[in-house]
């Protein structure tokens, strides 16, 4: 049973502070949108599933707070609340996604008593939350279909049990694996500066009994080159209407590497990382962040004062060098914008 | 002026303590063979020309303890030093070609008397690091007429100052060009797990007033697909007869990715760093070092206890991916192997 990050309990947002993982495993409770959004941006909580979960529950929160009792002032003041929201991270999508059917709710609503919305609010969030499990796992059924017995996955970052709000995507392929009896090994790039594979990904495979190596990131070209290395699946941040792919920065390296060996180079992610309204990747923003993420770890300087440090946080693998990408709906492969495309056009009318 | 990391003082060999820098420059002292031994294998020095000369000290210093007064004597115990100063690194070939200049020098001389034995070994390990100082500038004028005015130049691990006698290799040609003129900047990987880059490259570009910034080794390829990286410039530890050339981990990753940007990608070394007995890379031992550089630093855990780790130290770059070797006594092109072996035979009979 793999770890939930995030936790609706008593009118309380519960979440394991990804900061702090593995060395204390420290729960931090929040019931308030601004709290949410600051553990968005401080990367308490971290994986684009994960926060468009966690900023669900941040509008169901705000708009708890709201003493309002017509229709348009409670819209303008959630307008406010999902902008600052949106404000937190800007290159994953699901966080704008799921601020979107936060808006649409609402809108839909916009007959209904203001308790009822406040209600429906927090239901949301909660669905949301079970929904994203569910995608995961028949995301991991349709992956699992990919991975051959004893292949050793390289997987980058943690787009795991920890990123969503369960089992994971990337890592819920490798689950789904494991679970039909596969003698998978797992390699978990450290992934800097953030070190989401050493400290996440390692914990999370190691706590489920999956076999998992650590390398360097720099490592993943040697051990390819030896013959080491079987396939990569990594999850992803945003992709555009084509099929290029934002995700963690180091992944389009590695995706540049499978493509030199002629390794498959998978995607793993649910359909609400599609972002129908970019052509392609050169659209999606990438972050940059601060500078001491690079410079210091644990209060241990790792670099000289005052020395400039770039902090790009992800990178854009470009479609033609996915072999697929993976969803809850199946598996993408050849003109990736044209498999997306179908897929988004059968979903049901309430995913939308 | 860049800084010299081996000095010879009073019957002393002085090392900056590499373990320790940028936080501390601590300099530690050796007057036996043993301790530079261990100096080398616990990397106080590293480098692949810095250990080849540290190597030379130990022998002389090794040479200068005996009490011994026939020759057969005095070369039986010298093979046993030197067997033990080889077995401190693996992989880079300089070590093992300093001990060979030694052996040689020692059956050359099988006539003279133990005292001038004794101090001509100390004469070589002095003359080793004046020369491999001048060798390196000699390379950085031969790579300098490679790099562009205002090039933005990517470097990996420490081939600088810090790896050599004095100026570097890679950061010798940086060096030049800086020197000439050239509008030039750098950017240093800060190559996990050791660091080399954040702590050594950035600390000594720094301090020469080179701008450089510094990045995690997982955004190099997001930096090149946008255009912000002109050429790659490395050292080497071992380049094979066909030019295969093993580096630090990460280096191939870097060359492969050169070739995906349509980029150039340098090797710079002496040609004390060709190994013409092994015929292609595969041959090269590449060292595996403790799970400890990598699951912790500064006394820091950055992964979860008892995770296995796999720690490759250097990688081999196969020659089709090297657009140039730039040596003390040209740069080659093409054909590597051809071309150093042509470049070989030309050098001085003293210099084989």
């Amino acid at each position: 049973m793999s770890i939930k990050p995030i936790l609706y309990q008593n009118g309380h947002c519960l979440m394991i502070d990804q900061r702090l993982l593995p060395g204390k495993e420290e729960w931090r409770s929040y019931d308030d949108y601004r709290g949410i959004a600051e553990a968005i941006r401080t990367m308490v909580i971290r994986g684009a599933p994960a926060i468009g979960v966690a900023a669900t529950f941040g509008a169901a929160f705000g708009a708890r707070s709201l003493e309002v009792d017509d229709f348009g002032r409670f819209r303008d003041r959630m307008e406010a609340i999902c902008a600052e929201l949106a404000a937190t991270r800007p290159t994953a999508v699901n966080l704008f996604w799921a601020l979107e059917k936060v808006r649409r709710f609402i809108l839909d609503h916009r007959d209904a008593p203001i308790p009822r919305l406040k209600e429906g609010l927090l239901e949301l969030a909660i669905g949301m939350a079970e929904e994203d499990e569910r995608i995961n796992r028949a995301l991991g059924r349709f992956g699992n279909a990919l991975i051959p017995d004893r292949a050793r996955i390289l997987t980058h970052c943690n787009a795991g049990a920890l990123a969503t709000a369960g089992y994971g995507t990337a890592l819920g392929v490798i689950r789904a694996a494991f679970e039909a009896g596969k003698k998978i090994s797992v390699f978990a790039d450290e992934t800097r500066p953030w070190l989401q594979g050493a400290r996440l990904t390692a914990w999370e495979l190691q706590q489920d009994g999956i076999p998992v190596t650590l390398i360097c990131d720099n490592m993943a070209g040697h051990l390819m080159a030896r013959g080491e290395i079987d396939c990569v699946v990594v999850g992803a941040d945003r992709i555009a209407a084509n099929g290029d792919t934002a995700n963690k920065i180091g992944t389009y390296t590695l995706a540049v590497l499978c493509r030199a060996h002629a390794l498959p180079f998978y995607i793993a992610a649910p359909l609400s990382t599609v972002d129908a309204s970019l052509s392609d990747g050169a659209l999606i923003p990438i972050e940059e962040r601060g500078r001491e993420e690079v410079v210091r770890h644990g209060g241990v300087e790792l670099a000289p004062a005052g020395i400039p440090v770039r902090n790009p946080v992800f990178d854009v693998t470009p479609a033609p060098l996915i072999t697929a990408i993976i969803t809850e709906a199946g598996v993408v492969r050849g003109d990736l914008g044209a498999g997306l495309k179908s897929l988004l056009e059968q979903r049901p009318p309430d995913a939308h």
